[in-house]
């Protein structure tokens, strides 16, 4: 093992001590067994019971959205949020090349085309001036649409990804929006608990999706929900994941291709359980940043990952920057890390390299194509500081 | 209220009492807590965890099918069935009209076209002898492919429902599945438990789905799993579930577009808990169906659905036919019993009667377009015997 992997190491067990530590686990030191004691006895562990609909007011009373809909986890909620803003088949959406490879799936679900964008290093989100001045190259604006002058398609979303729970420059990115017709989908997938200038992540655009699966800041198990302040759009959400039925006392009738997304009882009573915890787990997080930030403060050619100006984040994953002169170290940290009970991980591949989406449009990527050389998600759950 | 219904209202009462009775609740009396407790303190409650695996060892080994995957409904198990039988965009897929929606929901979510056919009467599944003469009539083999002379379109699969538990001809079907070229995927959501001459449904074609849905014989509060008896589309089947990703310890990689369709480790333990109870719900389930028999033994115009010869029904619903003498009855009988505090369901719509499916190409259906009028569903608890 050489020096650098010995240094990285030392810090990283200077935070979280001589044990074995996983990237993300959650912790369960609340009401959870009581609820899911509660739930069993009441019968109603699906669709119906109390801790669906209580789940939702009180996940819409924290992010002061109106509206959320829980369901089965946060790529469906992104494929019915796509929908209900109206994305057709055939359509192009905007999403950064770096982010998990939900976000471009749940495009493809709805028939659409993933459209990858750059990012910018202090956020890990989109960059909304490279943005602009892409669509600029590439868009003509037609009957009030943005049209892709290569593909002939209708360009109709932007999905912003607030990464690893920094949020992302939504004011940048919303102009954009405005100016090019887009509308906007925030995946607020990882930022639970993240504010952009005092507001929600997943509240500022039309819609907002986050995701609860069992690496989140909290867990239903698997879960999710959709967030929004249109009334309108929130019936149809809750609509479309339940099947389309339409409200009857006995027939069983369904006026569109509905889906079966909605959000167990079950998973949402341990979901109440666990947003009573939220605020608790947001500190510790916040406290596991500084430790690490401590840690690593004499280190040349590291830095860990810091919330932007004006922003909240919920520190969901931890990570570790490189400089572009230690960026042939990282395989070797991964190794080393890993094979010390420390898990590490690297970056998601860029979706543009994925073999079902190596033939989308998508803009220069330089930063994206750096920062995927650099980073390293270090050990971050709650638990730990 | 007229003598008819209070006749029948009397008779139901024989069976379940004076109380209240809902169309279907789960029983919990068994290991739920214990198993949720257990899931809970591992800290494993989403996609990893022992629960999962265990669920679903133990449930290929109740189905003698060799493989389970577990997922989070039975639509996400039917839509993936469907893409592993080779289901692709503008194909065409044999389906009763008489089945609940989602049949029709996940042949879309793969691009292609429901294809609605006829059911008898004493099974409520698909009709063989009907199915093959329709056939003779639009099809034409070529290059060894089912095409439809009116659209053009390839016909690729048949999905036989096995209505309320209730085995349809499966012989008879495969039979004319061999015929036509046509892949089997058996939809046996409600019919776990139930057997067609000694091997379980769901088992019998290609690949089969049951549900685990909160209204079904057992729950894990949402859940569905894929049976199959073929590696290599049980390989498949995990792969595209878990969102596609290419095992490796720590890259993010994933070669197709793929799902978030895993069952949480936290339905899963509630799934064990259930599972070991079946064989005690299937038998209160037939204690129910005899004593229903028996209370309705002397009506002229009403029988209670039984199972079809050399099958074996798990009972999941309880359903009245009425002759069709009595079928102008029916919508009084509805509101009757429902305000006597019993609860009592019309059979589904008819799929090509909805909205989103009444331009799907479909076969005459004299024998669904009667029962839809005749049938009544009974409460079915297996806790009501």
């Amino acid at each position: 093992m050489n020096t650098f992997s010995l240094r990285i190491i030392h810090a990283i067990r200077q935070v979280v001590g001589q044990q074995q530590a996983n990237l993300h686990e959650p912790t369960f030191s609340g009401n959870e067994l009581k609820y899911l004691q509660e739930c069993i006895n009441s019968s109603f562990v699906s669709s119906a019971g109390k801790f669906v609909d209580r789940f939702e007011s009180e996940l819409a009373a924290y992010t002061r959205a109106d509206y959320a809909v829980a369901v089965v986890n946060g790529t469906a909620a992104l494929h019915v949020a796509l929908l209900l803003a109206g994305v057709k088949p055939k359509d192009e959406v905007l999403i950064p090349s770096l982010t998990f490879v939900a976000t471009a799936n749940a495009i493809r679900y709805a028939g659409a085309e993933p459209h990858f964008v750059d990012c910018e290093q202090h956020t890990l989100g989109v960059d909304p001036e490279a943005l602009r001045h892409y669509l600029s190259t590439v868009i003509e604006i037609r009957h009030g649409q943005s049209v892709n002058r290569r593909t002939g398609s209708v360009v109709r979303a932007l999905v912003p990804v607030h990464v690893f729970g920094h949020p992302c420059d939504i004011d940048g990115l919303l102009s954009v929006a405005r100016d090019f017709h887009l509308m906007v989908v925030e995946d607020a997938a990882e930022s639970l608990g993240s504010y952009y200038k005092e507001k929600h992540t997943g509240t500022l655009g039309l819609i907002g999706i986050v995701s609860f699966n069992g690496n989140k800041t909290i867990t239903t198990g698997g879960g999710g929900a959709i967030l929004t302040s249109n009334p309108e759009l929130a019936y149809r959400a809750k609509h479309l994941c339940t099947t389309a039925k339409v409200p009857h006392s006995w027939e069983y009738s369904h006026d569109k291709v509905g889906f079966n997304y909605r959000m167990p009882s079950l998973n949402a009573a341990l979901g109440c359980a666990q947003l009573e915890q939220l605020p608790q787990f947001l500190e510790s997080k916040r406290r596991l940043f500084e430790r690490y930030r401590d840690a690593f403060k004499d280190f040349q050619a590291v830095q860990v990952m810091e919330e932007p100006v004006d922003c909240r984040s919920n520190y969901w994953l931890q990570a570790l920057l490189l400089d572009k002169s230690a960026e042939d170290e990282r395989d070797n940290l991964l190794e080393d890390t890993n094979n010390a009970g420390l898990m590490t991980r690297p970056i998601w591949t860029l979706l543009h390299r994925l073999a079902p989406y190596q033939d989308c449009p998508r803009a220069p990527l330089p930063v994206a194509e750096s920062l995927e050389l650099r980073i390293l998600n270090l050990p971050s759950s709650a638990g730990l500081s």
